[in-house]
């Protein structure tokens, strides 16, 4: 076991006993898993998109979660207001471009978001992040993840990091996970996370609700990535023989059932 | 067994036999659970919020279900004009303020609506109800629920009962129904209910399937929040071990078997 | 074993093999289930709703999904929107008018998207079908289903068909596939898909997962309509016991063990 475990670990105790406030503006397609996944792991979940109070419940809160997965003219304003109030505040936010490389609107949100807000986490699979570093990707919709873990992988992760002063989270068959100086990867996780909806959008939750009780947000990704991995293995070997909808509902499960012997205990984190 | 329980019992008999159209403007947080636990009850769920559809499918309900957890511009009006619909058809409207407290947004739409709709049941957390009833609160995220079972709980129902001249019903560690006159406790509930998003807003959803059968509101909310009280303590029973996730799909499963006999056999209900 | 089913349980190794992309333009209520679902069966989902991308989302897709199931100005314009560009790429159209009968907004609008746009498949319950037929209709609610395999059904699916040069899917206790010329009847399901939100919906996703693979949109009808309702005979079977939540789980686990031997083997076809 080495050090940055032993620190997720206890992050993770951190969040059970402080129950941070995430405030995200995601997505109607799988904003009720991102809640379960959020009260699992024990942080509290608030869901608002208006701009006539996102400011003030950012204000309130211990992390935002911004996630572009079901966009609209609306909510994107929302989206930058929030993370601009939240960089004032010294609130972490923590950013899921999904889809970034799908469509013109995704890219010019995403584009738009990294420049007039700071990020804390970028988390995304290896198309997402490689349209945030400015690369050229084919992206097949928001649920495609062959290849994600390639070994252009940490190259791409580090080079969104320092272009952004942020961490990188790729997830897919190997997590990545990047700040400037340091590269991690998670060997944890299972296919079955690719064949429902939501895991990822779950994983950048709960990357948030770690984020929300530690300025370390190399090891907050960290956490989240890999509760979201550890969840994935576990429920399989529960239910996965059943099929995707009991594995869904494991993986919910797992979360709220998850310490840091478990984590300690799992965790296949290696130093790059 | 006293006779509000009979109530009761023979009133969720009506809501299978009669299967009343509830109509729902909520948050797209927990709308899947709400229109789950509407079916699973026996009655009937339509979701519409827009202005131009609102007012005619609550024409055709037998309830209305406003929910303000994630609000927005276009559908603040909808609620209006269909409670004032509601209003004028002599139907029903129940109103749960998810958040009050918490924006000025939440609290100005909580106030417009009160001043604006006659509310035949309140249904909130304690915060968001003492919030109703003009007290200075401090409300933390929507699903925050610590302490909602004071000793004030009983006084602040009965204000907002008075005020409002509705049923109130604060639901926590021990739900408490009032409407002028008289004031019931429940003891039902169990702390995992406060573990998945969408429980306070499925009682409220159970509250309106009730209310569309009996113009007996009183025994309506404590029929409603009575229901997801006893769930909560079968589905905790049943799988609760497994985590939160199986819990929650439980809560469903208790509510599609539940009957008479059952509500009669668990209801833990004092009259103060 | 006739033709047809022949041809459905190789339609459903299309699926699997290809992965179709198919672009949902749904409502808020059951968008998680309909993901779900069609990632279950093997295709893979993308839900967007701004018209500043749904056309080019519809693009780079293999069949379009429209479902007015919570509809706003905003949606709306995106569906005739996308239709369109379906239409010009020769990608297919399902079009799902939810409570078409209901309100005006609902019927005006089934009607803007049947002037406007060109229908591969149509799938509703009776009465929403009878609506789209020009006839006299009483909707209540979304999820009512009574009486939806009546002897008008065959007439009113072929009518359909042959108004709109489509193929007419309406789904009750006896399900109805008709274009112009032929006409089947399916004898799967379970009473239980309708005391459940979502049911109807997921199949009209699974129908667009199978037509994107393949321009033999009456096959596709068919095995997506199939697959719901052999999902529910064997979801009940397995858990129906527990209730209405087990079931819904079910529903997901099953679709994701489908294949051709399962389809051959359940598959109640007849042609009438």
């Amino acid at each position: 076991m080495n050090n940055i475990t032993n620190k997720v670990a206890d992050l993770l105790i951190e969040v059970r006993n402080k129950a941070p406030l995430i405030h995200n503006i995601t997505n109607y397609v799988t904003v009720n898993d991102c809640a379960n996944a959020i009260m699992a792991i024990g942080a509290s979940p608030i869901m608002a998109d208006d701009i006539r109070e996102t400011e003030e419940i950012t204000s309130m809160s211990s992390a935002l979660v911004i996630n572009i997965g079901t966009l609209n003219k609306r909510t994107i304003i929302s989206m930058i207001a929030s993370g601009k109030r939240a960089n004032q505040l010294g609130i972490p936010v923590i950013f899921d471009p999904v889809g970034a490389g799908a469509s013109k609107l995704r890219n010019d949100t995403t584009e738009s978001i990294l420049e007039q807000v700071k990020i804390a986490i970028l988390r995304g699979n290896l198309s997402e992040v490689s349209f945030a570093a400015g690369l050229e990707v084919s992206t097949r919709g928001v649920d495609s993840s062959e290849a994600d873990a390639n070994n252009d992988g940490v190259a791409i992760a580090q080079a969104v990091a320092k272009k952004y002063g942020c961490v990188a989270a790729i997830t897919g068959a190997v997590d990545i996970i990047a700040d400037g100086e340091r590269v991690v990867t998670i060997k944890n996780g299972h296919k079955m996370l690719s064949e429902v909806t939501g895991t990822g959008c779950m994983a950048t939750s709960l990357v948030g609700s770690y984020a929300g009780v530690s300025s370390d947000y190399f090891t907050a990704a960290v956490g989240g990535v890999a509760s979201m991995g550890i969840a994935g293995e576990i429920a399989c070997e529960e239910v996965g023989s059943m099929g995707t909808g009991s594995f869904r509902m494991a993986l919910i499960d797992v979360l709220s059932r998850f310490n840091s012997e478990l984590m300690e205990k799992r965790l296949k984190l290696n130093e790059a």
